[in-house]
């Protein structure tokens, strides 16, 4: 694997994917390498295939576990058809969520356990972790109001919804805490430019060799 | 969990699905708990609908982990709506295949490593085993003869289907050896009555109390 590793990693509403897609946009200038910008299911059809149960089956007793078992094998296709290949050729992954998106919506907002989730992750990597993650931090509030979740924050049903984003922030801090050196935080409540200027910063440090300007 | 959890298992040719249906019709007759008969995905929508997933993406590029992880997440489903209901409301739950299988045949016959698919069967059973596990025990050579799977053993492709289910009798071998309390070996070479007889006194004498002339 000589290739580089990126993922964008954030609650709803940090605006993530924006912000994944401008910085690609920029980088797509500016660097030598080439770059897969991708998310799961990525077009890979055993992985939509997979994606689609998932969506079809939302609304009926789904087990979480089951569930957790299919983004698995969906992220497993991913990576054994679209990233591994990418990273051997010595290209740069920039991927929308990953593993963590797992740990802290599964792990954490589910409630099933972020080291359960873990291993679980662990039988589908084989040990791959991305070089660097950026991590857009936003409150649970804020960032569902961004993404238009939120109506009427007296709602009881919504308020749930508020306590499980919570839970799904917490768990990026906690990992925050225990990978500092990979995962680094971006405060998504800035302006939007800002964001990605600080985004472009931070890769730009971890990787200014892969830089035309460098 | 107040029921009984047995299951069969063994490579293919040893006659497990036979055995298994006369043991249940003599057992309907002799105990005094309700029996549930079952094998995965067991008429279980989700687990069928990804079963189907499994089987029309056979002959494509499907990774074998992905494929782990589906039988993982068809299992999953299938434990929580049919097995644990069941277990719970104190039946007899005998199973065709479970966890042994998939340590057999992805862990050992695949290479995928009997340790890592223990670990995402944890995952998916969350600590539950079977109280008992009848292992019907056959050779490679006398058990794809048997299932028909063996018109010439000279041929090349041929020959690597034995070492995977070489591969599979080891990987049984091995859980035998680890959980000999568990797991009771049954030679599945003796003719199909007597296999029968060993399987019914097996259960007989590890469950006395569920028997109506106890």
């Amino acid at each position: 694997m000589n290739g580089i590793f990126i993922t964008f990693e954030g609650p709803d509403g940090a605006g993530k994917t924006s912000v994944m897609e401008e910085i690609v946009a920029i980088l797509r200038d500016q660097v030598m390498i080439d770059i897969v910008e991708t998310r799961e299911p990525g077009g890979i059809p055993i992985a939509e295939e997979i994606r689609q149960l998932i969506l079809d089956n939302k609304n009926v007793m789904m087990d979480e576990r089951t569930e957790a078992l299919l983004f698995a094998a969906a992220r497993r296709q991913h990576l054994v058809e679209k990233i591994n290949p990418a990273l051997h050729a010595g290209k740069l992954v920039i991927n929308d969520r990953f593993v963590d998106s797992s740990l802290a919506y599964q792990g954490k907002g589910r409630r099933i356990g972020m080291e359960e989730v873990a291993q679980l992750n662990e039988f589908v990597t084989e040990g791959l972790k991305p070089d660097l993650t950026l991590y857009l931090d936003i409150d649970a509030e804020t960032g569902l109001k961004r993404a238009g979740k939120v109506a009427n924050g007296n709602d009881r049903l919504e308020s749930e919804g508020i306590e499980f984003h919570q839970r799904v922030r917490h768990g990026y801090i906690e990992l925050l805490q225990k990978e500092g050196d990979r995962i680094v935080k971006v405060d998504a409540k800035q302006p939007f430019e800002q964001v990605v200027t600080e985004c472009y910063h931070i890769i730009r440090e971890r990787f200014p060799s892969i830089f035309r300007n460098y």
